[in-house]
């Protein structure tokens, strides 16, 4: 990946069940697509189990090396929910149940007539320095400590989580990307694009092999934040194989 | 996750196009399900960039810390493939075009009218320690080098490749799992759940909400390598909530 100067970020997907393949994972590639349209661009993602000793280690590692993080799953009301804790840890900060998170639940939990579990008060548990992340699907908030954003794992919630932490993230320039689908195989483009590819040190310039029906064919992908770079690329890579593309 | 003596796994996805969003990654989620399925406890699963550096560093992280590590991504034939030097690198091990490697492709492509490109000939790129992971989509081998497992990233040429590695893994029991489909919220369930989790230690005790039209609703899985002990806690679990599950 080409360096940029764009804000660096990681996600931390937590859940046993992604690892068991019991459940397709999502948000990543919705936090991709999003990431890259607010000019952050997306360095690494790590999935690890319910395991509070991995998630305190994922936690430490990824806020270190990147500019934010951002964490799926595990801040429900069950035993297995167990992220908020190890975040904490992983800050050094103090957690409980925390008053203004307390008094959102209650009054959803109070309009919509439903007893106030313990189970579902852990939900309150918020990191003492944490600022919470809205949750306009379910009230349960989500909250940022550090550089670290602690999202819920259900698509919906984490989706809307999203919505809310984005604006409060400086972004740069967004990614730019153009694609050119040439009908041959990666083979034999291989080498002129290998020399494209040096001629355009800052511009990202990827290959995608597909077939159909048989057919071998290659999508390229020219990314970058200068869409002048990206477009003279792009005719380089259309003078190079011309009759391909659109 | 409960401890397990089965043997351990890590899977890294290797592709800007999966951190870009432009591509959903599927490999991970099938990995998942043949490693459960062979009795290897898949435990972190990471994405990097086709960054030489980044890949490095995970590969060692990685195969330091799991019984095995499978690689998907970056071994085809054009200049943002760069897995394979990367892994070499990790291990320490030279590599170039290996003849048996190379054998391989000029006969394939003989045999097809195709040209053996430069490009083509990169995945004949096989550090010299390795040994091959056989591909019978498009015959460009991975290989397995230490306890690292490279394949494809192409989802079709990805999945040959886990069954041609498969068979020489040695795994431990099948984890077993049985879920139970519970009509109520999590917080309603959150309490009990917790304390049945407790009795069984060696079980993992899952819950996954989800809503229907507007009700809430907990899916419950437990998994373990003791039959008896799953079944005991399922037991246990209508028990708590009858009326529930089929």
């Amino acid at each position: 990946m080409t360096a940029s100067p764009n804000p660096t970020a990681a996600m931390l997907v937590i859940g046993d069940e992604i690892l068991s393949g019991r459940t397709r994972d999502s948000n990543l590639h919705f936090l991709a697509r999003q990431l890259t349209e607010h000019g952050v661009t997306l360095a690494e993602a790590r999935v690890v189990s319910d395991d509070h000793a991995a998630i305190v280690a994922a936690v430490q590692a990824l806020s270190d090396a990147f500019d934010h993080v951002f964490t799926s799953g595990g801040i429900g009301p069950t035993h297995d929910d167990i992220t908020a804790d190890a975040v904490a840890e992983a800050f050094g900060d103090h957690i409980d149940i925390r008053p203004d998170a307390r008094d959102l639940l209650l009054a959803y939990f109070e309009s919509r007539g439903v007893e106030a579990t313990e189970g579902r008060m852990r939900m309150a548990r918020i990191p003492d320095s944490a600022t919470l992340i809205e949750n306009p699907v379910s009230i349960a908030p989500g909250f940022t400590i550090g550089n670290v954003h602690v999202m819920a794992g259900v698509p919906s919630v984490f989706e809307a989580m999203v919505a809310s932490v984005l604006p409060t993230i400086k972004g740069g320039a967004p990614l730019l990307s153009q694609s050119l689908r040439i009908q041959m195989p990666e083979g034999e483009i291989a080498g002129p694009l290998r020399t494209l590819a040096a001629e355009y040190p800052q511009l990202s310039i990827g290959s995608y092999p597909y077939s159909t029906n048989g057919v071998f064919g290659s999508n390229i992908v020219i990314r970058g934040q200068d869409g002048g770079q990206v477009s003279a690329a792009m005719v380089a890579l259309c003078d190079l194989f011309p009759g391909h593309g659109a």
